[in-house]
Parts: C-alpha cells; sequence; structure tokens
C-alpha cells in the first residue's frame, strides 16, 4: 500500500500505472510494454499514433490501487505483486521515414527480449508488428495467432512492402516463423485473391469470425499448435466496430469482447507466450474511449492470464 | 389528445412530457420520477450530474403524443391513461457536501413513498443508491436487485462509506433489507477479493454476464425471491459498452438490451417492484445519445410492465 | 489498373469512386446510386440530408484500386468489371416543399428505370421511400421488404400523409404492390395499435427482431415470396443503435450486422431485387463514422451478390 | 429563497427555470418565451429544431438561484423579483408541412402578444421569424433590427416563399414594418445581388461586420430610429464562428460578443422593444456547448437591459 | 541531446516530458508540477479533474526535444537546460471528501515550497486554489493577482464554504494575503452583490476584461503592486470560450491569448512570482483540445518568463 | 441556369461542384484544384489526409447555384462564369513512401502548369509545399508568401529533409525563389535558433502576429515585393485555434478572418499570383466544421480577388 488511495482519475499515465524506465539498458520485469506510434502504414484514417497514449491513460481505469486484480468468475486474482511489468516508453519516431521508425521499434523490442522480459507493444498501425517480428531474428521458431479484420498478406504493391497491409506476407517469410493462424478475417481488404492464395500456400489457417463462431472458442484454440511458442498480434479492428469504433480501417462483423478474451485465455494455458503487440487504436475517432478502454483491458486481462498460467505450470 | 401533434422533439423536458410537480407535498401519482444529480462518488469519470436532464430528453424521443404505447410482440398496450407518472424534478445537491445531498436525495424519495407513489431515481452516480435505500427506513422488508458491472460492496477505504463503490455494502447492512441478487459482475473494481467475500457472508448471490448467458432470463429471474417486495438498482455500465459508453466507469462485456429489459419484464410479473434507480449515465461521454436512449426506453418499458401486472394481477 | 494505388482515402467521392452521370438521359449501368437528402418528414432528429454525401464517403473506404471485390468465405470476387454502376449525384431537393422535393426524388428513380438500370437510392429520411415506390406506377407487381425499427404504417396525422412514418403505408395502397415482409420491428413508435392491425389487413408480415432471431435467417427468407420481383427498403435504424447510432429515432434491440447481411443475401439468391433504398443515416450524429461504414459494407455487399446471383442464374 | 441552493445544473430545463404555462389562454408576464423547433427552411445543416432545448438547459447556467443577477460593470442587478417571466413551451410543429408550422408559430406570438407579454422566440430556423412578424398584423408599426451574416432577402426562388432565405424580403413587405436595419451582412449567400438592390429600394440600411466595427456600436445604434417600436431578430451566425459553430450555415468574420451585446444594450435604451427572436442555434453540431450558452447568455442580458430600461424611464 | 528526435506525439506524458518525482521528499527543483484533479466544487459542468492528465499531454506539443524554446519576437531562449521542474504527479484526492482531498492538495504544495521550488498546480476545479493558498501560511506575505470570469468571493451559502465560489474569499481572510487584483470579472455568478461588496471592503480590485482593454496591458499590469510577492490563480474560463470550451462554466465576453500572455509577463518581470494554479480546464468538453493546449502553452510561457526575469535580475 | 434549385447540401463533392477532370493532360480552364492528402510528414497530429475532401465538402456551402458570388462590400460579382475552375481529383499518395508521393503531387502541379491553369492545392500536410514548389522548376523566378504559425525552416534533424518542418527551407534553397515574406510566426516549434538565423542570412522577412496587427495590412502587404510573380502557401495554424482547431499542430494567438483575407486581397491586386496551396486541414479534430468552412471560404474569395483582379487590369 503506497499510502494513497490513489484513485483512477489521478496519477502519471504509464502502462497500468507500473514504473517508467528510460534506460532500456537496465530493464528487469517479466513484461515490458513499448509504445510504437508509427501510422504512415494506413491507408485510410491515421491517428494510430496516439494509441500507446490512449491505451496507457485506459489503463489507469482499471488500476484501483489494489494489489492485483480479482476475478470473482474464475476465483483468482491477476497481476499481484509477483508480476513485475514495467512501462519502456515510447520508440522514438522519425516522420517521413518508415524505415528508421521500425528500426527504432526493433530497437526496443530487442532490448525487452535481451531483458527476458515478454515484449507488449501498443501500436501504431499494423506496420508496427513487421520489426517486432524482425527483432525475433535469432530467437527460437515461434508460431504466429493474428486477430484482424483484415489477412494483411500483401506482398508489393507501388513498391510498398511496410505498410500496414504488408506485415503477415512479412512475417510469413521467416525462417523462424513457424506458421500462422489468422482468425477474424473478413469482407474486402487491400489484400486481393491472390494475397489469399499465397497466404494459405505459405501455410497460413483463416479464419473469418462466423467460422469462429461456429466451431466456439475451445475449437478454434485447437486450430493452434498446442504448446508451441506464440507470437500474439492483436489488430482492434478484429472487433466490431460497436466496442472499437477508433480505428483506422474499420469493418463491420467483428468479434465481441468475450470471444477474443476467452481465446487469449486458451491460449495463455496452452501456448507460450512469447511476444504480443496491439495495433491500431485511433483514439480521436472514439469520443467515448470505448475502443481504447477495451484495448487496455484486454491486454491486462490477457497479461493476468499468461503471468497466472506460468504460476500455476 | 391536446389538439398538438406533439411530435417527439417539441416541448418542455420533463421525463416522458409528464407533468412537473414542484410541491411534494401534493403528490398524487402512481410512479415519481426523481433526479439525482450527484456525481461526487466517482472514480473515474464525473459527468453523471447530467444523467437526470439527458434521460428526461432521451424520454421525449418515445413520446408521440398517443394514448400508450403499443408493443406489437406483447401485443399490449402500456401507460395508457390510468397510468399517472409525474416528474418531481432534482434533489437539491449541495456541491462538495456529499452527506447533505444524499440527505436531499432521501427527502425526495421519503415525498414519494408518503405518496403512495413508486420512487423512480435517476442518477447521478451510484452513491446516490445509498440515500434511496436509507428512505425505506421503516416499510416492509424488500430484496434488492442489483445490474452493475461493478458489485459496489466496498465497506470502507480511506475513509470513504458514500462513494459510488460502497452502495450494495451499505444496502445489504440494513435490517429491512433481506438480501441481493447482483447480476452482470465482471472484470476487476474497486471491490477486492474481501469484498465479494463479505457479499457471499451477508447473503448476496453474485452473476456474471456469462453466467446469466447460460442459465437464461427464466432461470435466472428464478434466482430473485418469488413474489417478494424488490428494489432494482440499474448501472448503466451493466451493459455493453456498446450502447452504453456515456458512463463513469465503462467496462467491455455487459449486457445487450433484451438480457435485461426481459429480465425486468420477468421480476415486474413475479415481484412487487418497490423502487427503482438508474444511475450512471454521464450524457456527455456519448455524442450519439445512445446511452440516453438506452436508459430512458428502458425505464419506460419497466414502468409499463410493472403497471401492466399490476392491472393484471 | 488505373496507374494509381488509389488508396481509399483518395479521390472524389462518388460511390465507390464509380463514375458520375450528370445526364440523367444518358445513363447506361447495371445500377444507378441517387442521393435524396430530404429529411424534413423526421419526428425527432433531422441530419440525414447528409446521408448521401456520409455514405459515398464511406464506400470510399472499400475501394482498394482492385479488379473486384473477394470474399474469403464465398471464395467469389463480386463487383467485377463486368458489373457497371453510376452515380447519379442528387435529387434537387427544394427546402420547405415536401411535394416538389418528393416529385425531384421520383424522377431519378425513374430515370433509372428508364435506363434499364437498378435505382439504388440513399436518403435522406424515409419518406424518400415513397416517390421511390411511386416511380414504380407502371411497372411489373413486386413485394416490399421492410427493414426496420418501425414500422411506418401511419394513415394521417394532423393532416401528414408524406413524412417519415408514413411510407409503408403509402406502398401498401399501390396496387403494384403486392405486399410487404416488415422485420426489426420493435418499441413504441409514431404507428400507434391501429396501423398495426391496418398493416395486417392489408396484407402485412410483421417480425419482431427477436422473432427473427429465433427462427432464423433461412426461414425468415422464406416469409418472402419465393422468386418473386422485390423491393428492398433498410432503414438505417433496423440496426442495434450499439453500430447505427447516427440516426434519426434510433431504437434499442436492433439487429446485427450478419443478421441482415445473411438475409439480405438470401433474398438477392432467391428474389429478383427490382429497387433499393438505404435511408436515415445521420451521419453527424456519429463521429466515429461506424453508421456511413455501415451503410456502405451493406450496399456494395447486397450489390455483390445481386449481380453474382443474376450472373449465376 | 426557495429553500433550496438550486445549482445551475439541477432542475427541470424551462428557460432561466421560469414557470412553465401550458395554457396559453392565461398567460400573465412581462416576457414569454416560446420555442419554434422547425428547420426544414435550411440550406446546409439543419438541426435547429433543438435550439429551444439547447437553449433552455443553457440558460440555466445563469441561474444560481439568487434573486436577480448583479453586473458590477454598470452596477445593476438585472430580472429582479419584479420582472416576470413565463415559458410557453415550443409551437407545435408539423412534419413535412411548412404553412401549419408556421401558423403555429404565429399562433404563439399572438397570445403572447395579447397577454401583453413581449415575445421571445427561440428558433429553429430563420424562416420562423416570418410567422412572428405576422403575428403582428394589427398592431402598431415597428422597425426591424436584423443582425445576422446573411441578408435573407430572397424574394422566391423555385417557388420558395417561406425558406430561412426570405424572412426579410416577407418582413419588409408588411405594411406595418417601417424600415430595416440588417448588420453583420457579410460573404456570399442564397441573396444574390438583385435580392441587395431590392432590399437597398425597400428602405434596407445594410451593414458589414467591417463597417459596423469602423463606425463603433454609438454610431451604429444611431442608425436604428431612435424612439421607434423596434423588433429585434439575431440569427446566431451573426456571430464568429469561433464562438457560434453550432449553426447551420456559418460564415467567418463576424461579431465577437460585446459588439452584439453592446448595441442590444443601447436599443433597449434607446428604442421600445416589442419583439425579439434568436434563432439558427443548431446545438448538435456544437459539441462545446459554447453557442447555445452564447445564445442564452445574450438573450437573459438582453431581458435585463429592456426592463431595467423600462423601470429607469 | 538524449539521442532521439523525440517527437512531441511519442513519450510519457509528463508535464513538458519532465522528470516524475513520486517522492516528495527528494524535491530538487526550480519549477514543480502538481496535479489537482478535484472537481467536486463545480456548480454546473464537473470533468476538471481530468486537467492535470490533458494538460500534460498538450504540453508535449511543445516539447520538440530542443533545449530550450527560442521565440523570436523576444530574441530569447526560454526554459533551457539551466532551468530544472520536475513532475510531482497529482495529489491523492478521495471521492466524496472535500476536506482530505484539499488537505492531500496543500501537502504537495507545501512539499514544493519546502524544497524551494516553484510550486505550480494545474486543477481541478477553482477550489483547488484555497488548499494551494493555505500552503503559504508560514510563508511571508503575497499579493494575489486572479485571472477569472467569476469573482468567487461567496463566503458561504447553504454550508459551502470550499467550493469553487468560494477561493477568493478564503483568501482574502489569510492573515498573509495583502491583497488581490481580480481581473477578467463579468456577467453573472454564483457571487452574488454581496459578494462583490465584500471583496472591495476587504481591499480587492476588480477589473472587467473590457475595462482592462481599455487601460492596456501596461497600465493594467501597475494595478497590482509593483515588487511584490505574487501569487497568480488562472481560470481558464478568463478567456474567452472561442479558445477554451473546455471549463466547466464558460462565459462569453472573455479574453484572448495576448491580452494575458502579456499580462503574465509583466507581472513575472515586476513581480516575484510565489506560486502559481491554472484550474478549472475540463478537457472532454473540448474535443479539439484547443483548452489543454491553450493551458500548456501559457503555462510554458509563462515559466520561461518567470525564470528569464530571474537570471536578468 | 442548371435548372435545378441545387442548394448546397445537394450534390457530389468537388470543389465549389466544379467539373472533376480526371485526365490531367485535357485541363482547359483558368484554376485547377489538386488535393495532396499526404499527412506522414507531421510531428504532432495527423488526419490532414482528409483535408482535400473536407474542404471540397465545405466549399459546397458557398455554392447556392448563383452565377457568381455578389460581395456587397466591395460591391462585386466574384467567379462568375468567365472563370473556369476545374477539380483534378487527388495525387496519388503512396503510404509509407514519402518521397513517391511527394512526386506525385509534383506531377499534378506540373499539369496544371502545362495547362496555363492556377495550380491550387489543397494538403495534406506543410510537406506538399516541397513537390509544390520543385513543380517550378523551370518557370519565371517569383516570391513566395507564407501564411503560418510555424517558421517551418527546419535544415534536417535526424536524417528529415521534407518533413512539414522543411518546406520553406526547402523552398528557399530553389535558385527560382527570390525570397520568403513569412507571416504570422510564433512561439515555439521545431525551428530552433538556428532555423531563424538561417531564415534571415538567406533573405527571410519574418513577421509575428502582433507584428503585423500593430503595422496594419497595407503596410504588411507592402513588405512583399510589388508587382512581382508571388506563390501563397497558407497553413490553416497561422489561423487562431477559435477559428481553425481542427489542425496538426494548433498555437494560440493566430490570425483572425479578416486579417489574413485582406492581406489576400491586397497581393491578389497588386502581384501575380502564380501558385497557391493551403495546408494542415485536419478536419477531423473539428467536429463543427469550422475549419474547413475557413479554409474554403478562403480560398474561394481569394480566387474571386485573383480573377477579379486580373480582368480589372
Amino acid at each position: 500500500d503506497s499510502g494513497r488511495l490513489n484513485l483512477p482519475f489521478t496519477g502519471i499515465c504509464t502502462f497500468a500505472k507500473k514504473p517508467y524506465v528510460e534506460d532500456w539498458g537496465s530493464l528487469d520485469a517479466d513484461a515490458a510494454i513499448l509504445g510504437a506510434p508509427f501510422d504512415a502504414g494506413t491507408q485510410w484514417r491515421s491517428g494510430a499514433r496516439f494509441g500507446p497514449r490512449s491505451v496507457r491513460e485506459a489503463s489507469t481505469l482499471f488500476s484501483f490501487g489494489h494489489d492485483g486484480a480479482y476475478d470473482h468468475e474464475d476465483d483468482a486474482t491477476y497481476l499481484g505483486s509477483d508480476v513485475t511489468i514495467v512501462d519502456m516508453g515510447d520508440a522514438d519516431i522519425i516522420h517521413t521515414d518508415t524505415i528508421r521508425s521500425h528500426a527504432n521499434i526493433e530497437k526496443g523490442v530487442r532490448a525487452a527480449l535481451d531483458a527476458g522480459a515478454l515484449p507488449v507493444v501498443i501500436g501504431g498501425d499494423h506496420s508496427v508488428n513487421i520489426p517486432c517480428i524482425e527483432a525475433f531474428e535469432g530467437q527460437d521458431p515461434f508460431h504466429i495467432l493474428q486477430i484482424d479484420a483484415h489477412l494483411d498478406f500483401v506482398d508489393v504493391r507501388h513498391g510498398v512492402t511496410r505498410g500496414h497491409g504488408n506485415p503477415m506476407r512479412r512475417a510469413a517469410e521467416k525462417g523462424y516463423v513457424t506458421g500462422l493462424t489468422q482468425v477474424g478475417i473478413r469482407n474486402v481488404s487491400s489484400t486481393a485473391r491472390e494475397g489469399y492464395e499465397a497466404a494459405r500456400s505459405m501455410g497460413s489457417d483463416i479464419i473469418s469470425v462466423r467460422q469462429a463462431r461456429d466451431m466456439g472458442v475451445q475449437a478454434l484454440a485447437k486450430r493452434i499448435p498446442m504448446g508451441e511458442r506464440l507470437y500474439v498480434t492483436i489488430d482492434i479492428d478484429a472487433f466490431c466496430p460497436s466496442i472499437a469504433p477508433g480505428t483506422g480501417t474499420p469493418s463491420h462483423g467483428g468479434f465481441l469482447y468475450y470471444e477474443v478474451l476467452e481465446l487469449l485465455q486458451a491460449v495463455a494455458n496452452q501456448n507460450e507466450i512469447v511476444g504480443i503487440d496491439l495495433v491500431e487504436v485511433a483514439p480521436d475517432y472514439d469520443p467515448t474511449g470505448s475502443t481504447s478502454i477495451l484495448a487496455a483491458q484486454l491486454l491486462m486481462n490477457f497479461l493476468g492470464f499468461i503471468f497466472h498460467a506460468r504460476k500455476m505450470s
């Protein structure tokens, strides 16, 4: 107890009011939050550069100054004092320069990995997943779970290879990425028919929202290789615009909250989670704040599940 | 017929365009609406002080100048001319002074009870439930149905006993409150593990959204003591932020409209409703107006069900 | 390929970035989009006059410069280069003058029909359906599918016969309208009990959201006369305010996206679609843009289904 | 003293929390407020139908429960208990029917005049000025002071004679209107060169914002016939969009607050004010509420000046 | 140089991206920023509790990673590396408890004073000025410059002594406050005629916006005792709602930017500034962010002037 | 006359409802409007990519279907049928690729110049001025008038040479740019002291808002070389945030409407205007629409002045 009531609306907005560690060489934590406020990869609305700030701010809503978060449905207390989380601040973004901005993001993720911390990156648009995955060069192989409305599997269009329509293609090309499960995919996007065919040929398992609903969360989780190291990339537009309107390219027909939460809880229990990014929160398109709150609520629960599972195992 | 078309967008905004009765000593109605615009009990966003005004305004959307509201699904006309509703205006709020503001709310509820009218209080934050329940001191015992995202069962933190995290604990302490059914409870909040344990030990039945869905509305209604006098307190954050973003502490994973409406219809038929409060509408966080419209639509239908049931019985 | 990347956020906002044809005498297309920016028929919020512009703008989100839209769930490419769509611009609206504004809308629909194009009208409030239907005078008979929260079956109130509460009554009176299926109807509105009785006596099949859900989309589609020519009128308030808050008279408890999409896909396959209107998008009440995006996503998919079915048959 | 603190955010929203008088036959007051929520006369944004409600709500900000409003600059207390103001509610608006809606507005103004009360009409769009002026048929002649961005002097275009571009032409045609002073006029509008010429030929004095500034408020006031009966019509778009963005057709370069307030104070002292309308507040285009607050602050001060001047004279 | 470009939109939101010092016992800086997110003292809109966070966020707009801020008009570089500023975070606020919340604010200001740092408090509503002034008990006497729309000189109403209408009265009662200059005061408020009389009798100099304009900034500055220690309290509603709509009780007719900036520059040069508070920023009422940007721009320039003047003297 | 009333809210949103010319090889007009929806050069808020669409939409407010725009202050009709304006649509933007996006903008400007049309570019962020100026390579020399809050004279920081802080430096380097007059410059920005010194040494005349006000518009205009060919670049943040909050980096203390309008009218009369860009409108940060309306009103009047002056000369 800090001697403070520490109501959610008070205090500096680091993620979950956790300590800010400016010196990335001295990281010492179970999980490290990194902001990646880059939005030059977007094809409709920009604004995801304010994603990290808004998710941090929203995360304070769930910080009541208790020691851990009690969940009556699970009868468990998550993120108690035994779990250490730090906020690394943001990667340095260089306007007009995609290559160097991406390099700076990669540098941050590498710093977290070097420190043995779980990297948790808050975008920024989905192109920031590219340097996140590149930072794992040299690490053991892993599978990727993408939760998203869009396949993002464009190889190259008009020379663009690092936009927010390209990341899953870039990931699939990596030798240390063993495969992809792409969940929530629906409706038209920048990926044309060829992209779907390429994805399937490169080992992707593509599942729409309706297909995911039909099979149920347990069957869905089983589509992901049990026990394998798993990187999870969450594009907030995987969700229904009803709860996530604050995003660059909304698509109706998306997931509701528990559909994704339960999938995350399942993989936290069946896989080793090696990295997370949550992208495409463009807060200024949602004056209610629901989108940022969703992102924060999801990340905090996912982190809770991961470290609870580690403790249980 | 008033000789007017009386379109929804015209006229003074009392609740459902019903008469305003300034002199609480002369109340004569089946139901009496009281605003309780107090929001100093909040732990994240304030703004619920404008709840009463916004719900009144939204209620005019459903006031088409007909004699009663025809529902084709029930083949029934609700709130015909045989049901009298009045608007008492607002309790007098004293800024910086929780005790006196609460006392003024209690005074209004007592006036309604003394007049034999069903008190319907529009908050304000959930702390206004405390004086509402206190106004029933001396009345016959009753059960409480709470529809809410949060347990609100904090005993005391840093000396606070009348904030919006305390009301259900305060209610449970009353001799004339026979028990609580707490529905919709989910995710972390100001109530820690001890609060849940205290609630259960004091006789609470705690049900999450997913648990409520799994059992279905009929089974859910049966968890409430059949036939018993029932006070219903509805925190708008029980609902999914998709339809109720305009609230102080949104929590994803909430109820959709019919889930709550059908529960209210069930209890209107199986219990004697002795009082209602609907709280935590903070309209300025929802520029679409959906939250206020939800509150108004819910209250008008609930009142319709209650007086229809009374007539049928 | 235009030689351009043509990202969604670039370019002039015609519907789906299709050609604008100012001279209605020279229309030559499979489908013709007509704006009908009239909102003087509303009984609560106005603002639907900006519906056409906002739906056009939103439609560009789904225009990635590919040749057609690939749907991985259906493994089909919709709206390829074989389908020609043009944008007629807007009907000329005369402020303060309902009769002449309606006449100008009728003129536009007649122009599309004369050219053999499928007329697709974007409102404006639901009163614009009245001239749309009147434009079919002299055409072969057809059935109407209305997807809406409100019955809109008021005969006349205070002399009003062409407001947004009247269109389905006006349609039912036409000799060439063989019947109506009215889906999504719920809660109180300007149509009183007498209106429901009149509708039923004039051959309407009235189905609420909950009734539609209970029977499922296939059974629902079967309530519509198989194979018959079908006009589809979609009031955006048929949808849940969670995804369509930007409308004049929101009503909670509405449809979610796939419930309507699948119904539209079913009728595209079982009926000959002869006309479409989509009304009551009032974009300025939805700062997130979700409502306009919903309207655009729905129309583009519906058009895809229609022309795909024509090709298949 | 009501025994209440009566903070601005509490209570039913009549204008300045004054009594609502539903029976227009029993009016007995110095001033009578009438809402005229008609917006079918607009040529760009609609939404002025919510002007009366929003101005009433904003007026409560200035109602602190004191007996009168003390102004330290004038060392005067305005609107003390000797001045009686009532709120008549709104004229009955018939959607799609301009003629009958206007007739109902005229009826309300006549009721105020018959009761000897100063009619104060809150629009609605500027077309509501037409029935306001028509209600003075049979009264003594008067001059009109229009404060507006637009000349509104269109005779007839495409048959429209009662839109919001026509009122000043309609007024100038009345035998009992002795002349017009049109202040704030700037930039392009629906009135073409012919309209300006007609206005001048019918006796109008047209003054732009810059011209008004150059001459100063005292010289400006002198352009209005001293001592003559004066009707004042204020289009909120006379003001700079910086303080009045919530309006149908904003025009940059408008007046700031004191420029208009001081003109109103001057005419309150030099003329007999016989009627007032304030129009074109479209509150939903201004999420900050500044526009409605401006309208309320202006009306309350103007009424204060008028009744102070009457008492002094 | 940090080796980072450090664009304004990146990084943790402390004030001006300055270091956060959680341990108030180890403060060592020229100026210390303290958030006071208390808004239970408001009489119309609440929401000022988010003032500190929004002003911190806005302050990053002016943080381009240079060493100091060059002003070409003054040909000076402000806030270079010789000036040390720290962010203390927020005072602990106890919901429902004004007394203890105020005590915690006082504690923070005392910590800054004890460390020899200039305390700069960001509200919160204007009641937070009460504990700010109380923290100076035991310090040398000083004059107060209040820049505000409202006099805030209510002694007690309905028992309220620490609301946002009381602070200047509370200050004037202190033995160590030598006098007040109250600038910007206009229109009606919670202070009645008696309050103005009391203020004048207790030594206040009350100046309206128009009076300030008439005399000019140099004459205005001379109304403040030259050379005296000066505490400056800035209520953002002193400004015109055109640039500060995001506040609890807006009042038209306020100051524009340079009018206040130049007054602050003048007093920075002629007085010893001993404390600052800036209050009543309620950011959620201004979706454009202008109000928070104004507050941040003003504070950063004022701090620049103060430490530049100290260096020059 | 088109036979249509053509109210501002109807019709396809090209600039001023002028013809859209997709084939840039066939341009034939006095002025050609080009959208440059690029915003990756921004250092705080992005969103200027929607500038072209929003300014086009706003421009329709001033399009009443008359033949030209009558201005009663100048007693002139601007932009009559003798002036031909076309809308070229938008330059093709390649996300993540600044170089190619800029090249596409340059291409569009060259097409206008080749056709002998005045190029009028709507941004986009201020970096789009770089390709605009580069398109004049090979043309006769000209002076630049920049109206802006920020100097934008950064040479290179962290490798960035084509961001929105660099354009005036890039322009000054061109042999065919004879000098710059930079008006409205104030407060801190990305340009440090060195940038100001470089600007002055390269021939810039830097004038703040207060300096411009002090000298008056006629003296200000004289600071620009009389008769010289003049390119005008207008950053909307030159204006006060009160009327232009919808921009990336707002700065308080900016110009009001007539201050800039009159300067533009003066240079239209004294210089040959060879090109125009108006940048940094980020419409989604201004829900009122005032910023876009300002941009449209300014451009339409400036074009009116230019072609009126050409006709007069």
